[in-house]
């Protein structure tokens, strides 16, 4: 084993620098220190996490602590955060020698990434003009959490290929432009998207394909036999598969409106999963020649119906509607990996771990046009007149917005979506092909060992075998 | 390995098809399609969840959307979707090659039975007079998600022995058969089980219990090198146990009454589950020669307290009452694995992979035995007189039953759930002897293989060997 | 493998006694029969969860059911839950071979020591003096939790080198010492501590490393080849580190003030946490020879943030001061795992197996000097006038302190948190070194054959061999 690992490393110093021990901290430390900086500067608690919350509810008549925005969403904030940490982060474990590296590099981005999504997110949404202050609450934890959402899927198509300073600028600049779309999106165009199926999904997974066509690798063959699981990962990888699925409806409904928002939109999101499920089941069945299930579908096409729903969550989609929506997801999603990854690989270049493309790109697409169409034909009769009012905002400037108009600025903050993606990939992955961020060669590519220092499994068989003598 | 695997496929070709792709999918596609018709003739949002909401909460004087039972439910029912996606599905991990069967046709399996619960109980429960129409909110989810825990606790007997498309017929009946029985004991006996003892744990258990014995196979033998754990498949049904027993509490205050109702039966659940711990270790230990705990144990009789609280969990139990239940519990269901698991098998001709009989049944009988003694006992003293009419609903056409009478229909309640659970198991189990629905061959049981293509785990260990040289 | 264990079993027989056959059955039933009496004479529920609930509620004006404790606290009490029981048992889960007895004797700690922490806690501090009788509500629950975490974290230093009869006698005495230093410490001294860097972290990390050295075993190094992990080890104990990252918002906020006391004090956690990940991973690579990471380092290093924001999380610490405490707990905490671990072991003689004393001492010392620091920085103009009074308590027999006098309470605190841990260990190691616990020898530490029935892993790998033929 010794002259296994000292094989691997000199053959990587022969060809690729994947020394990061200046890098790395490098840009831990400067990024932390700025972050204190900039929360110095412009960060305060908004007025119901700040201790004057109790003149303030004086003042605005408040009768109950429980009136506080935190109890309406920190359960569906902690989901959340679970979606983000151990979803994302164990989805990626499948692979069989890159479980470090999937949920400890997942775990890395995505606490820079939240820090400097609570900026981003801030000054264009919750600045103070009084005081030039961001002001945060638990609506701005889960917004974050969102943002970085988008990062993570992007990294999906990115695993293994890319050390972690990559990942961490691939963030940086993934945030930012995530922060500016999404302001364009839900507030000039006002667009609804409760659960990010344009402003996440369709970004989030455009940008990591886009950079990834940049990166593209053409002798990755080299770590083929690296590019596969083992049982034992496949286990580990439907820990996150299953925390996704189940707490998705938490995903698509917390920053929902309080009340039937909010309700209504865990409802549609737990029916279009469930439909998801056994349409998957059955296109990968019908795909493999004994009729065997194939884990990949499992782990990832399952969770299509979440992404698809998103947009519409918390509009009058209809139980039934949810249904239809997971019932497509689950047969596009799977296809797509069966027929449509390999296509992507092999003609357009695009090299994508974990298919994000079938699981975010397609689905969030579908989830953009879902949404454009049952927001333009929302009626009055199915709304109610306050209740078309509350679902899409049609208040101050928008006041006069109908829903047939409501539903081309959805379709227009989809194209909003897939340009920001595209166009914020194909830059940022220019900006990753310089040879200074410690990637790995191409024989090295899936592999812990460059990055981590791995514990020798041998071992333990060595002292059972020496122990039963 | 490629010999091997040919082995095998060839060896089962021989003696049963296990091909399932043409039944697997086109059941998925059938019953998905009939799940979106039906919804769509007979599902919509409750007024809680629909936009009408706004309207609704000012003809009520409903002051605060926090009114909306989204918040006193949703955090109970996200933990409550925990057990039965990650709980039971990483419970049945333990099996060294039947991991991936154990948590994906858990998920399958699930999947479907919600969306045929939400019709079934729907019919029953929730059908709006007016307008013929289901009216689904949160409180719908869980049931849903409780309806099909019975289903799941029936696969426990099952596991590895059955095809997956055998699993989805033993859920559509076995759903149907829970709503039916859940109707009679709760609205006709008006029988309280917040938990669930009788109607989930009772029903599902003796349900699996029958069907396993109707499919008896007396040659199991032929795959028992199969039917055991390895190191890490047991460390994975730990996730799976702990999951199921820190979340036991919302499953048995989930649906319980607003306030101390939901408040009473967090506490119960929470005192015998600690306490059945303690008495499991004690007897895991007591039995094995040099006084080891055996993780079989451990894993599933842990959570025997949380079975036998159900029915009485939001009674007045008392915290000691609580704990004398789990104490009692932890000692009979580790007594089931050591003594009467093997007499069911070699006697009764039942086989039970994971011990339903003494994880859910018998904890299940003695909760409904629990729950009859305390609601017989109840008084006004100890209740109040307004608490008592709200714990026992002694309103409308059951204004006049008091404790005893109660006790007496508790006691009705818990029979119904046996009949049901043996006779409708009895059926359903002929109705999946017959020979067209996929099932493994003796050799092939507990065997991922059959229905999973599974990756090859040895290739690591030659290319490390390989990378060595 | 038969000759294996029967040579671990003959040398372990020669040498040390780890029969627990006798102990701990008798130890587990005699403690559990004496809970259920001791709850049988102290302990009901309180007003809340009783079913005089609907009474109350009238006669005090309450309108809705949603201003029960319930409703505030529960959605934290499940994650408090999960962090005490997933959190904590997977953590230590990263040992090759002593996984069993992480997650299962965390388990048996942790239902042991919950419920005689309902008991020591009540008596001091949920008392009612009418009737002589302890009063639970949610808010017990979680301070039950809470109690128990002290001891979790003492069980890190000692992982692998005690009996399971050692840790419930190091529970019993933990619990009792930490009820009484909790007293101490917020009702006399009044010092607040949220999140418990002092009276959870502190105490519970000094109490265990206090224990390992007086159970200091000089050949430990005979079971060197056991304590290490393997790869999927890792991963596992990955599940415990990502549950206890994510949900240490809601353990310091869950007994923080109704309203914006809890709603800060996760913001300051969040924000603690993502920051201490930064420096972890830049200390990490920084002294790793080329720039990788350990994982034990992004295991536990990672969580040091959330210990030592503890005490400040409900004060008005701001953004900004979060993320410095988080930036400097990630660079100490892991360089205790590079150059402190050593010294402590080799020249003061303690054996950390876990390295609590970085996760949990350090960082535990740490929040507590700027819990005190805060306090007495505490100003009307940053708090407002009900704001400070309400954030620290100043009512009653305290309404004329002030923030630097409590500053020095606070102080104060810390150090009886300190003097308990040290004095409070020394004590109950030395009861633990009686040679009548069935400890295992020292060839045997880290080794789950001693205490539990291990499945014989290889028998997979023969079946292939076989099966392949």
């Amino acid at each position: 084993m010794g002259n296994c690992m000292d094989g691997i490393r000199n053959s990587c110093d022969r060809q690729k620098n994947t020394n990061i021990k200046s890098s790395l901290p490098a840009v831990c430390f400067v990024w932390q220190l700025s972050m204190i900086i900039l929360f110095g500067v412009f960060v305060r608690y908004n007025v119901e996490s700040d201790t004057h919350w109790v003149e303030h509810k004086k003042k605005d008549n408040i009768t109950s602590d429980i009136e506080n925005d935190f109890y309406f969403r920190y359960p569906s904030f902690q989901d959340v955060h679970v979606m983000i940490f151990v979803g994302f982060g164990f989805l990626m474990t499948f692979l069989k020698r890159y479980s470090f590296g999937a949920v400890g590099f997942n775990f890395l981005v995505a606490a820079f990434g939240i820090q400097w999504a609570l900026l981003m997110q801030g000054w264009f949404h919750s600045l103070d003009y009084n005081d030039g202050k961001i002001k945060i609450g638990i609506e701005n934890l889960i917004n974050a959490d969102f943002c970085v959402a988008g990062c993570l899927i992007a990294y999906g198509a990115l695993l293994g290929k890319v050390s972690p300073v990559q990942l961490l600028v691939m963030t940086l600049f993934g945030v930012t432009l995530f922060a500016v779309e999404e302001y364009i999106i839900l507030n000039i165009l006002h667009a609804k998207d409760a659960g990010g199926s344009m402003v996440i999904h369709t970004f989030g997974a455009y940008y990591g394909l886009s950079i990834s066509w940049v990166l593209y690798r053409p002798d990755l063959d080299k770590s083929k036999h690296l590019n596969g699981s083992v049982y034992h990962s496949d286990v580990f990888a439907m820990i996150g598969t299953l925390f996704l699925w189940m707490f998705w409806p938490s995903f698509n409904s917390a920053i929902a409106d309080h009340g039937d928002g909010q309700h209504r939109a865990a409802i549609n999101t737990y029916l279009a999963l469930a439909s998801t499920v056994l349409t998957t089941v059955a296109m990968s069945s019908l795909f493999e020649k004994t009729g065997k299930l194939d884990m990949v579908h499992i782990q990832n096409s399952t969770l299509a119906g979440g992404v698809a729903v998103g947009t519409a969550a918390e509009f009058m989609l209809s139980p039934y509607g949810s249904l239809i929506v997971g019932f497509f997801c689950g047969i596009i999603s799977t296809l797509g990996y069966i027929f449509f990854s390999p296509f992507l690989e092999e003609k357009l270049k695009i090299q994508d771990t974990c298919g994000i493309h079938n699981l975010h790109a397609m689905p969030g697409v579908l989830g953009g046009i879902v949404g454009a169409i049952s927001a333009a034909a929302a009626t009055k009769t199915v709304y109610g007149d306050e209740g078309l009012v509350n679902t899409f905002d049609f208040k101050g400037s928008f006041a006069n917005r109908v829903p047939t108009i409501q539903g081309g600025y959805q379709a227009a903050g989809l194209c909003v979506a897939l340009c920001f993606g595209i166009g914020g990939g194909i830059l940022v992955g220019l900006v990753l092909k310089l040879p200074i961020w410690g990637d790995p060669a191409d024989e090295n590519c899936y592999d812990d060992e460059i990055y981590w220092e791995v514990p020798e499994d041998e071992e333990i068989l060595e002292h059972n075998t020496d122990t039963s003598l």
